[in-house]
């Protein structure tokens, strides 16, 4: 197997990105392989100190990176030297087949991923758009949250794939028996939100397969009301950031008020916090695929610790091992023909 | 002035709302009148109880209520003698001047409050649609968020009027003093977002006498990016909960793991989290106003207890003293004929 790691991005890039690759090199299989994208010299330079020689490293020089804030489809098209537009076309379907990479994974531009996968990755079968499917950490369990920025304006067709996808990720990747799949609105009522979330509530009502508990509230992907959430591009990219923004929040909010009120609490309050962040740690789940291209494409969080990429790449050698794609591609087959239509005309 | 509130709405109804009216009362002026609109042996009762005896009471007797969970639309319709349909009705131009509520409030169903005040209260001059603004405390200060619920499906011209509505209502009702508006995207960018909010963008930046700050993001609310935030029904009502969702279950979460891992600390961590509680506190805001409606309606919250009641009357009378809605109108005068045009086409 080989799997691509942008070495230039992440705000901790790129020494904590290639740390956590090194450390990576222990949970490779024999035959497999880490190409390390980015700028050769501070790859190379990066590996002496830490003392690294490994034949199961390959560098791939990029000339160019692309910065967190740059409009993602002008840098993509523009950049063809970057890390990012490099390791989406090693990864499709025109690369050398000696080149391929059967996965990538970046802590970069989200959008600048997203981008380049749809464009050098193609579709997988069946799939009408790609959507990202972030895990989010909930007191309750694990809950897939799709789709969190690809895909801003679905059809109610995409929006049933997504289910299916979410579902079908969360069985073969996160241990979920049975996962429930919910559909973000505003009231739990079948009368509730706009004709769009209307029709794909009926579309997944018809899908087979799933576990469709119907519409969930804001409050409900904490609440335990299903494993999977389904959820327009917007909605979701708010929630995901509107909970990390709150958690920290209320975190540096409660260590003040400690402070204020009893110095001495926060020495013994100190290791509570840090159970708790262990046991919801975002950086266990390594990245969130993009469900529905054609291979793998795991985006990390910006924050991204070396550990956060070791478990990336842990997480992408079980998704290509767990046959995730075929699954979704062949449980997408019977509906293909109807949602395709529906969603163009 | 006379003020309506529903005793039959809430979790805690009837009991919790007539005790913050009764709380109320001493906060009225000489000439103002409460309403109360419920069941009159309920309220008769509840009074006599507490030994109170006013003549700044009155009861309006109603023979139905709407239950928290149906369909806004049709309860509001089938249910002319509930507390929320005669209380809208009484809020609108068709009430007897003697009659004439200057404001309502109710915890109850909020779908069917937005419904009945938009059915019977009428369109403040100027305003193409009302949306419901709810003050969130943020570790930063008030943070109001327009819309959350009443219009899922906004149009470019909506959203510019929420920032200003938002805005004035900032500044005459929450002491600030310039508020800057943010429109709610996933991204900072201007290449961002759907053409809906691209054209959103437009109209904000080009409304004289509002601070428009541009795109916000999920995590900009809690970190101080703006007073004002504009969004569509759905993202701000998928907020709010998320919000509510997510702090309540942080919070469990660490008591739960103090008592796990210090049982004698959980004693002195709870006045903490009481000054957190009570220095951000939503009960403080009593509701969330519909703005844009001629007349002041205001929900509160389903979990509403006998202060926010009392705080929702004190807003109410603040806000009616305060001319928001003039102001709204006044300021929406030179863009309305254009952003009505531009929302019809």
């Amino acid at each position: 197997m080989r799997i691509g790691v942008d070495v230039m991005g992440g705000d901790n890039a790129p020494h904590e990105i290639l740390k956590g690759s090194i450390d990576a090199l222990q949970i490779l299989g024999e035959g497999d392989t880490l190409v390390l994208a980015g700028n050769r010299q501070v790859i190379e330079e990066g590996l002496s100190e830490r003392g690294v020689e490994s034949g199961q490293i390959e560098i791939l020089e990029c000339g160019e990176s692309i910065g967190m804030d740059e409009s993602p489809v002008e840098a993509v098209r523009a950049k063809r030297d970057s890390s990012i537009a490099k390791l989406s076309k090693l990864a499709g379907p025109k690369a050398a087949p000696e080149e391929h990479l059967d996965a990538w994974i970046s802590a970069g531009n989200t959008g600048a991923c997203v981008t380049a996968a749809q464009m050098n990755m193609r579709r997988l079968r069946n799939v009408i758009r790609p959507g990202v499917a972030v895990t989010v950490p909930t007191f309750g369990g694990p809950v897939i949250l799709i789709d969190v920025g690809a895909n801003i304006q679905p059809k109610p067709p995409h929006l049933a794939q997504y289910g299916v996808m979410g579902a079908i990720y969360g069985q073969k990747l996160l241990d979920m028996d049975n996962p429930r799949v919910g559909l973000m609105n505003v009231g739990g009522e079948e009368a509730k939100g706009t004709s769009g979330l209307k029709r794909a509530r009926e579309l997944l009502l018809e899908t087979p397969g799933i576990d469709f508990v119907g519409y969930v509230e804001g409050r409900g992907v904490f609440d335990g009301e299903a494993e999977v959430v389904v959820t327009d591009g917007i909605v979701g990219n708010v929630m995901i950031k509107l909970a990390e923004g709150l958690s920290s929040g209320i975190f540096k909010a409660i260590a003040a008020e400690v402070m204020e009120v009893d110095p001495e609490l926060a020495l013994r309050f100190e290791p509570v916090v840090k159970n708790l962040y262990a046991r919801h740690d975002y950086h266990e789940y390594g990245g969130a695929p993009l469900l529905g291209v054609n291979g793998v494409c795991m985006i990390s969080h910006g924050s991204s610790v070396a550990r956060t990429i070791t478990n990336a790449v842990k997480r992408s050698i079980q998704y290509v091992n767990s046959g995730v794609n075929e699954a979704i591609a062949d449980a997408l087959e019977a509906s293909s023909e109807a949602f395709s239509e529906e969603a163009n005309a």
